[in-house]
């Protein structure tokens, strides 16, 4: 009698994002293992008997990515129904990957719950498209965390400068002095619009709008913290555009 | 007395896949204007008295984008509630970015509610995680479909296959081979992998897998059609490896 893991993207953090499916399996689930990104709202709306708390371990240490996985498989061969709840989407940038391999590796059923991606999201409530048909053919999403065991980056900046699309940073608050200047290298032009979004759709969301060769300045000046997405792109000034008529505050005018 | 717009995603097309919110503001709007991208499925769930449908109009042809703009200013006027209904996000490939800078031109409250994009949920519900830690560190969406009136592709296909990430194509059935021939030629290994997801989360999606050098003959025999995903990358390989396990059939076993 074996359970099954559902694989569940929360979305940026406000409760009404969550999808139907999402919420009809949490309330339907034995156990939520979860960590901190699906956020306060969320979390505080799902039993505490069935949370489990797979983000950080007694001691301020990190789960290690090994348990998170083995518990997967330990509660669904007691014939439970669980929900790994992540922030997001599980596939973008969230490790489900790995969760889903080792969960067919043990053989284990499961299905995977899309999300909606503070990549979007996040730079929507904003005000900004992360698309659009007059400037751009394409969006890339790139992490700023890397795996810390890689001996190199993976991340190939001019190439990302040179495809001429948005780009969108996750967790790339500590490191944007690093690639800001990458992309300059790499030619980009220093007045390009870069806006930086803390904790989209969250009460306390935080936007902030500066340039290629400002925004690490606007960054220090306005307390911007992780976690929170960087937009760069010409799309990045739509925000100017159409701010007095967007109605998406989380709390009070955009955190502005 | 001015009404509000809500520009809102619908997502990929399983209902269930909605976000709350957008289920509750299609039950609340006085108006949704939609075109065929939500589905079959959600669009059927709505009541028709409500719905104006701006994707085709008699005769076969497409509305024009201006049309769509000044119903939306018009209704407004009205004092309507408005859904603007549109598969995905709004803001990935949706003209979600010209509409709501006419709606702040034309002093219109809007606010921008996301949707799943299929980029992403297209990829998962097939297997494939478009992020993987051990293989991509970026995913890059891009459309197959440019604007016609554009003179020049705006899309770098080399500078694309110099990121080494995961690439993903919308509405690229039609110019697989022109794009799998640029990637081939900027230096992308023939057997990359290559996954074809048609109407993902639909009850008669489609998913075929090949690679760089086979996938227009498989989109051929298997008969792919529009709309699809096309996702190119080491990652498309792990639906091959979670396949058995996985168990997100909107039909009867991923429609093969």
């Amino acid at each position: 009698m074996t359970g099954k893991v559902y694989l569940v993207g929360s979305g940026p953090g406000d409760p009404e994002l969550l999808t139907v499916k999402a919420k009809r399996l949490i309330e339907e689930a034995d156990v939520v293992l979860h960590d901190k990104l699906p956020g306060p709202k969320i979390l505080d709306s799902i039993p505490e008997e069935k949370r489990e708390d797979v983000g950080k371990r007694a001691g301020g240490e990190w789960t290690p990515q090994e348990y998170t996985n083995q518990r997967l498989v330990e509660l669904a061969g007691q014939g439970k129904t669980v929900v790994r709840l992540k922030g997001g989407d599980p596939f973008v940038f969230g490790r489900g990957g790995e969760e889903a391999e080792h969960l067919a590796a043990n053989e284990v059923p499961f299905e995977y719950v899309p999300g909606i991606t503070s990549a979007i999201a996040g730079a929507g409530v904003a005000g900004i498209p992360v698309t659009h048909r007059d400037h751009v053919s394409s969006v890339t999403f790139v992490t700023g965390h890397e795996d810390p065991t890689k001996e190199e980056s993976a991340i190939d900046w001019h190439a990302l400068a040179e495809t001429g699309g948005t780009l969108v940073v996750f967790m790339g608050v500590g490191k944007l002095p690093m690639y800001t200047g990458e992309l300059l290298s790499a030619g980009m032009a220093p007045d390009t619009p870069v806006a930086l979004v803390e904790r989209a759709t969250w009460p306390n969301q935080q936007v902030a709008l500066g340039t290629l060769d400002t925004i690490v300045d606007v960054r220090d000046e306005d307390g911007i913290e992780p976690p929170a997405i960087t937009v760069i792109g010409g799309v990045a000034a739509t925000r100017e555009r159409v701010l007095a008529f967007l109605e998406n505050d989380p709390s009070d005018g955009n955190g502005e």
